[in-house]
């Protein structure tokens, strides 16, 4: 059977998304033609969902978890907010996320109409919890820590974030959507069973080698997804949560058949492998001369020209960089040793020669 | 090569999703593992969408439009909402519609903290102009008009609701989510090309024969979907429109592929056909006693006995009711003759004996 999958990935150092799993690219294919969002009619693939969303749990250390599966992280996190904004029926609704958070808070904010405090983080990039507590007031609905942030790879204070969120008489959210499937094999506090954390997302899409599109959004009670529901007229089913409304029946039994093929040994292996891969090339951008921020989670941010960086894209790589300027490499499962072998030997090529 | 399939459709009478088009599923599964919500790093699938656009665009009668490939025609309304509202920005903004609008636009309401005010259809199920115009009023940023409705396969007077809109200092939005692929082989009035329209949800993955996820968002203006965007640190592209973020490559590629397939020549027969269909059951039915609506785009809808619609619910049909009761039936391109055939002798069996 020819795969026939584009080259996009081959030189792919940006992206959070990845080659999805063979077992989650057959579930892909057969799933196509399914909906979840109309579960009584598409029933086996609803099935898949509840599935997913239990393995979700246990990855995160939630036993009954109440959520679905999303289109991504984006999703999750605008509802993440909804939610909180629904339950705390506040006049004026503020959201306060560490600057590191992904812009899919700004994108909610817009479209919730809720205020968004981004505060500054600490000098290693994580949530600074006295600048998270003084912006925090009776207003606020949900406070945002970040489990391997989108930059840097950080993982913040989430036992402390959620005294301040709970104090304050909001929710707290841990956006783990690329982290999750890392931290469970680290000594990290980031989950349910770490700390009173009310929501949660973390995507399969993204570490979990599902097929897009697969998020995860999870709540410790079931009253946080209800807070999402609306009637559903000629549905078979009466209600419905999320935020789209016919789903990608490929995403949810890709995500459902990933999990069951690497949870929790694969997933291990992966994260052991990706840890070592980040690790050896920092020491090797460092090796260069290149200031190359400490390694986390397998996300390597490192200071390089801008004429180099521009000169690494004309040479077909997909690079991105930090709000603060960073060269960014994701050791995503399809980034290889080989592969950045190749691209080290580009910038010894092409940076500016030594004075 | 297996398909693999899961037949899931035999009996799904429901579902406005449907079987792909074999072009649409060999693109899916070639492009499953890209991402158009990162379309600096993904150039094919992105230069995918451009042309997916265009064609939604020359259906709808719109020679530049503006949009994207949403997830599904919910995004896609909730995106129309949005986007009137921050262009109109009133203190209390509401959106009217009529009751025969899709449930999305409830979800829209929730979402974005808009008031929703449905008006009263018609006795034949079209929005009632009059009915409009006493609802609209300063704080009105979007009119809705459904073409093609969920329940009875309605179109709404547009021109006259575009009228209605614009007097009132609003947008006219036309949900042509499932008929939009039918209505250009009909003499209606639904399109950019027929009134002032300045949005539309045209779902290719409805009938437009696309992979599930790829809805379908087009506004006469780059201002409409300017409305939308926010900025995107650390993607290669510096905003997005979207309403999620990663996106699915493989929904794109489908209604690439799928269009090119089928417009307009493949459409057209299979509206031919849907339309047969459905004038052909409508009269079964007819002939069997049951009260049938008029048909208008290929959606049936007849009044049957509750406990006849258990039965038949209970044999393994996949069918739903309207809001006021009605069986429908909607004649989707994996809804075949032979089908409903099967249907109909089941309903011979299963109905109360005459007295």
């Amino acid at each position: 059977m020819q795969r026939a999958a584009p080259q996009e990935f081959t030189r792919v150092l940006s992206s959070m998304c990845t080659e999805p799993h063979p077992a989650a690219r057959d579930a892909a294919e057969r799933f196509l033609a399914t909906n979840p969002g109309d579960p009584a009619t598409y029933r086996t693939v609803a099935r898949l969902e509840e599935r997913a969303v239990e393995t979700l749990g246990e990855i995160a250390g939630l036993s009954e978890p109440h959520g679905y599966v999303t289109s991504g992280g984006t999703e999750a996190n605008i509802q993440a907010v909804r939610s909180a904004r629904n339950r705390r029926r506040v006049e004026d609704p503020n959201v306060v996320v560490p600057e590191s958070a992904h812009f899919s808070f700004t994108k909610a904010a817009d479209v919730l109409g809720v205020e968004l405090r981004r505060v500054p983080t600490d000098e290693d990039h994580r949530a600074d919890v006295s600048a998270v507590r003084a912006a925090a007031d009776d207003d606020t609905v949900l406070v945002v820590g970040v489990a391997g942030s989108t930059e840097f790879g950080r993982v913040d204070p989430v036992p402390e974030l959620a005294d301040v969120a709970h104090e304050a008489g909001a929710f707290l959210h841990v956006d783990a959507a690329w982290g999750g499937f890392y931290l469970p094999f680290t000594d990290h506090e980031w989950g349910f069973a770490d700390a009173p954390v009310d929501s949660m997302t973390i995507d399969p899409h993204k570490c979990g080698q599902a097929a897009v599109p697969a998020g995860g959004l999870l709540f410790r009670e079931r009253a946080g997804l209800d807070a999402l529901a609306v009637d559903t007229p000629y549905l078979e089913s009466t209600s419905q949560a999320t935020l789209t409304g016919t789903r990608s029946g490929a995403g949810v039994a890709a995500a459902a058949a990933a999990m069951d093929a690497l949870w929790p040994d694969g997933y291990r292996r992966e994260y052991e492998r990706a840890a070592e891969l980040a690790s050896w090339f920092a020491s090797e951008l460092r090796e260069r001369g290149f200031a190359v921020a400490d390694v986390e989670l397998p996300i390597v941010a490192a200071s390089v020209p801008e004429s180099l960086f521009e000169r690494l894209r004309e040479a077909g790589w997909r690079i991105s960089r930090t709000e603060s300027g960073e060269l960014r490499v994701v050791c995503m499962p399809h980034v290889t040793r080989e592969m950045l072998v190749a691209f080290l030997a580009d910038i010894d090529e092409r940076r500016p020669s030594p004075p």
